[in-house]
C-alpha cells in the first residue's frame, strides 16, 4: 500500500512538471530530461511510469480534461437560459486557463497533437454546440448563424488562452481573463454597429 | 554582382525554409540543421548568413511583417467607413495567414518570442486601434466598449490563425478563412441576442 502511494505521488509530481513544460514550450520542444530534473525524479523512474513523451502528454491531457469536466459539469445539466449558460461555460474555461497549468497545457497539446487520445475541446465543445441549438429557439436573434457562433465561441476561448500566455511572458497589471471575456460577450450580445446591414 | 545575387538567393532559400520550420513546430523546436537540410544549403553557409537561431527568426519576422505591410497599406489611408475598413483589414490578415507561410510563421514567432525585434502585431494592431477610434464617432453603437472591441478583433485574428493550423493538421474540405471570418463579423455587427440587457 505504501508502495502504491509512493508510485501515485511520483506520477503526480511527473504530471505536474510535464504540464508546466508542455504549457511553456509545447510538445515538440519539451524534454523528458528537463521534466525529470524539475520533478526531482530520476529518468529511470520517469520512463518506468511514462515510457514515451506521448504517454506523458496523454496523462497531462487526461488531467486537464478531468479538471475541466469537474468544473463545468453543473453547467451541462442546466436547462434554462442556454445562451447565458454558454457564456458561463466560456467564463469558467477562461478561469481554468488562467489558474490551472494542466488545463493550459491540455489546451496547447490539443492544438499541437491533433490526433491525441484526450482532446481538451471534447470536454466543452459538444456542450457548447448543444447549448447553441437550444438557444437558437428562444434566445438568439432570428437567422443568427449558429455555426459561425460556435466558431466565434471557439475563437474567444483560443484568443483568451493566447492573451493569458502573452501576459505571462510580459508581466504587468491586467484585468482577469474572465472580466475581459465578459466585456467581449457584452459587445457580441448587443452588436457593435449602428447600421449592421449597411456594412457587409 | 553575381556573387551578391548568389548570396541573396541563398538568404532567400534559408528564410523560406526557416519560415516553414517556425510555422510548423515553433521557435523552440525548430532546428537549424533541419532548416539547412530542407533549404539544400550547408550549415557553414547558414551560420555565415544567420549566426544564431534568433537572427534567422528575426529575418522571418521581418519578411512576414513586410508582406503584411504591403498587403494592408492601402487600408491605412482610407478615411471613409472605418469600421468596414477594420473588417477588411482582418479579412486581409486572414487571407495572408491562410496563404503565406512567412506571415503565419511571423504570427507564431511574435507569440512565442514576445521581446522580438519585429513583432507581427505592430503591422496592424495600431491601425486597428486608430480605425476603432474613428469608428466610435459615427459607426459604433453608443457606449460600445472600444477597448474590448480591439481585444475581440485580436481574438478573431488569433482564432483564425489557430483554425488554419488545425485544418492544416487534419486535412479536409473547408470554407476559406476569409469566408468564415466574414460570417463571424456579421454576428458581431448585428449582435446575437434577442434581449442582450437581460443576459449580463
Amino acid at each position: 500500500m505504501v508502495k502504491q502511494q509512493r508510485a501515485a505521488r511520483t506520477r503526480e509530481a511527473l504530471v505536474q512538471a510535464a504540464a508546466a513544460a508542455f504549457d511553456l514550450v509545447g510538445y515538440e520542444a519539451a524534454s523528458l530530461a528537463h521534466v525529470s530534473k524539475s520533478a526531482g525524479i530520476s529518468m529511470g523512474a520517469l520512463t518506468f511510469h511514462f515510457p514515451t513523451k506521448e504517454t506523458l502528454a496523454t496523462a497531462v491531457q487526461v488531467r486537464g480534461a478531468s479538471t475541466t469536466r469537474a468544473a463545468t459539469e453543473h453547467l451541462r445539466d442546466r436547462t434554462e437560459r442556454p445562451l447565458r449558460t454558454l457564456i458561463d461555460l466560456t467564463l469558467e474555461l477562461a478561469r481554468l486557463l488562467d489558474e490551472d497549468v494542466a488545463v493550459r497545457a491540455a489546451a496547447r497539446l490539443t492544438r499541437e497533437c491533433p490526433r491525441s487520445a484526450a482532446p481538451w475541446t471534447d470536454e466543452w465543445l459538444p456542450t457548447a454546440k448543444t447549448l447553441l441549438e437550444h438557444a437558437a429557439k428562444e434566445e438568439l436573434r432570428p437567422h443568427a448563424d449558429a455555426e459561425a457562433l460556435l466558431t466565434l465561441t471557439t475563437h474567444l476561448v483560443t484568443g483568451t488562452e493566447s492573451h493569458i500566455r502573452r501576459c505571462a511572458l510580459v508581466p504587468g497589471e491586467r484585468e482577469s481573463a474572465q472580466e475581459q471575456l465578459c466585456r467581449i460577450w457584452q459587445l457580441v450580445l448587443a452588436g457593435i454597429s449602428r447600421d449592421p446591414d449597411a456594412l457587409l
